[in-house]
């Protein structure tokens, strides 16, 4: 059986405490004018020397100038530092986006004596406004003065656009008997502003790994966290997920055939699960947090299909917000996409629960008693939906939010 | 260049007086008891003896009872009527649905005095319910007793749920110097309720025609209507769309191979476009009416996929509430939903359009002025979006609505 992270009845909106250092990489963050409010705004977070890197960006064919240059930069496999900024995406920026973002790089390079290509810039923030190189550059040098292996949480708060709370988490382990590390830190609420770039998430370890092994690992926890949260369905021009690895925990680089890859895979994962769930809890408007599973099913892909089809109805989503154990919405979704996508879906094989009540079998009601154990399960700030197929072995699983008014009053009224 | 219906200035909650009589034709109907609130609740549309007849019905794997009976009735290309209640949906309900479907079948072809395999049953309401078969037995002798050929209005008004206004549309057409006329009825808000049983569509007309030639009409008729309507992109258990054909027009019956279909087609084609428009318009909680087109596209797939993209974007809709030209929004949604099914996207081809103003081109900002008068169109309650790919010569539209406040009301607080 898979193992699935825990559905805390912890707050939506906040995170825990964490003890944010890890070996081998330092960090600091300055308001260098970007936006408006003054805060700090510009994050720069260095190793020492050039070290592993790996990272996985938008796929979406509209991709911001940082991400077409932090995949370029990354390709090498080796970097030294991320330069990330709030208060504008520098996506839809055409040519002048471009040059405005390796002059950033060419900056931060400058300060820490490296080549520009070791530099990963990120933005985030509207889209269609080319970033203000002039601000990034005359920031720099105060930047990289500030460099402190306690300046994570700062930078943490940098790259914040609407998160109502800081991101990070941490997961320790242990290979061959040395402990290491993983520290990791987002901003995002949810994929639901693309127009405020979205999500992204760099991870740090003091581990030793080589880029194949960091990219298979940032490949697994993705799939298994940022891919599996969904608030709207939307998805970023500027997206990313980094890691790096200082290899200060000592040890000889893991590659990744290495059997001692799991048990930092498994870290890497804990801690982009733990920031992925942070990032949907975070969904404006969001008071749910519903993880939505499919079991039963012929193929994963199909799992996976009818696991959106109810995670982004907003007939679903609604039903959410207003506590209702409307089975008829959480059957006729998966019904309708299964047709559309020519997958198998057999009504009288399905059995349908809200939390632990059996709210439906083979697609009709089971009575009045589950369906208010249901009601109170669904006032819960966090809880499960399943669907079994009844067709097959295979699972998947998504973490949703409910759609509720204040949704509508900040995307609607958003620009105005 | 293909013919797109007109995009009126005219509020969107109310349909234009039509004389809502055919030749062959009657109908009546009477409240029985289904609808807790006394209204009529049971309608009656039968010819004098069984004509050619087509249907499409909701492709969902969940299909109600008077769906899958439907389906087996109309098979032999002859129905006597049509039997639809509002009330209930009888979908998700077993065999005992399946039972008191066919019961009212039963019913009404002992009062036409034909078989019960010439009835066509069709249920709208909450989903999980089984129909009262009862109650529409014990109505069955004043509702025949009651038909005429001016009921059509009555029976509109009987399969209503939600709907704002009772919707019904006509087009004149003639024939080889005959003239025919298509009416047609309708019931849905924007398919937004699957629990309220979505959209049922009843079309007739006293041209001669072979149910081969109405399943063709049909065919294309909801490809360019029902289809292309969305309010959030769900898909119910009981949708029908079924077109009679009583010939009292005179002349030979109209064949599939036919150069004539095409008038008495595009007649058809316009009374259903014209009730998918009142149906969209009529989305609960729906300010404007968006239409969303996809040109230059490299082929219809793709054109098609990418209107969905933006007509079913969250991010898309609220901004369309808040009357926000967020062309980053519009640009992002396709960019991401190509990235997904491995579609071409490229942004440096695109030009994108709100009403006439050219708000971006080749992915970037167009400036100021074209903004402020998009802003302006976006206050008209119907408009277009177009979104030019530059790759090739197909295109598709659909019709969409914004997201607002009342439809989350709506919804979240639907059965409480």
């Amino acid at each position: 059986m898979e193992e699935l992270p825990e559905l805390l009845d912890a707050p939506l909106k906040e995170a825990p405490e964490i003890e944010a250092v890890v070996a081998g990489f330092s960090a600091h963050a300055v308001a260098c004018g970007l936006r408006a409010d003054g805060r700090e705004d510009l994050a720069l977070i260095a190793a020492a020397k050039p070290v592993p890197a790996a990272g996985v960006f938008t796929r979406s064919l509209l991709k911001a100038a940082p991400v077409l240059v932090s995949q370029e930069h990354i390709a090498s496999g080796k970097v030294r530092a991320v330069l990330a900024n709030s208060g504008g995406a520098n996506a839809a920026t055409g040519q002048p986006g471009m040059d405005a973002c390796r002059l950033t790089c060419k900056a931060a390079s400058q300060a820490l004596g490296c080549p520009p290509q070791e530099i990963i810039p990120c933005s985030t923030g509207v889209i269609g406004q080319v970033l203000d190189a002039d601000k990034v550059e005359a920031a720099m040098t105060s930047l990289a003065a500030g460099l402190s292996p306690n300046g994570l949480p700062l930078a943490a708060l940098a790259i914040r656009t609407t998160d109502a709370f800081t991101k990070m988490a941490r997961c320790d382990a242990e290979i061959n008997g040395r402990p290491v590390r993983v520290v990791g830190m987002a901003k995002g609420a949810g994929m639901i502003r693309p127009d405020m770039a979205t999500m992204l998430a760099f991870v740090f370890t003091d581990a030793a790994a080589t880029p194949q092994a960091l990219k298979h690992m940032v490949k697994v926890a993705s799939d298994l966290s940022f891919n599996r949260i969904t608030v709207d369905g939307e998805t970023s021009t500027n997206d990313t997920l980094l890691l790096m690895a200082s290899g200060k925990a000592g040890g000889p680089a893991l590659e990744s055939g290495d059997q001692q890859i799991g048990e930092l895979s498994r870290a890497v994962t804990k801690v982009c699960q733990d920031l992925a769930t942070m990032i949907a809890a975070d969904g404006e408007g969001a008071g749910h947090l519903v993880r939505v599973r499919i079991t039963g099913a012929p193929d994963e892909d199909s799992a996976r299909h009818l696991c959106y089809a109810i995670a982004h109805s907003p007939l679903c989503k609604t039903a959410f917000a207003g506590r209702d154990p409307n089975w008829g919405r959480l059957l006729s979704a998966p019904a309708a996409e299964a047709a559309r996508r020519g997958l198998t879906f057999v009504p009288e094989k399905t059995r349908l629960w809200i939390g632990e009540s059996l709210v439906a079998e083979k697609a009709l009601w089971t009575g009045l008693e589950a369906e208010e154990a249901a009601a109170q399960t669904m006032k819960k700030n966090r809880y499960e939906i399943r669907l079994d197929l009844g067709l097959g072995q295979a699972s998947y699983w998504v973490l949703t939010t409910d759609l509720d008014h204040e949704y509508i009053k900040i995307n609607a009224e958003y620009r105005s």
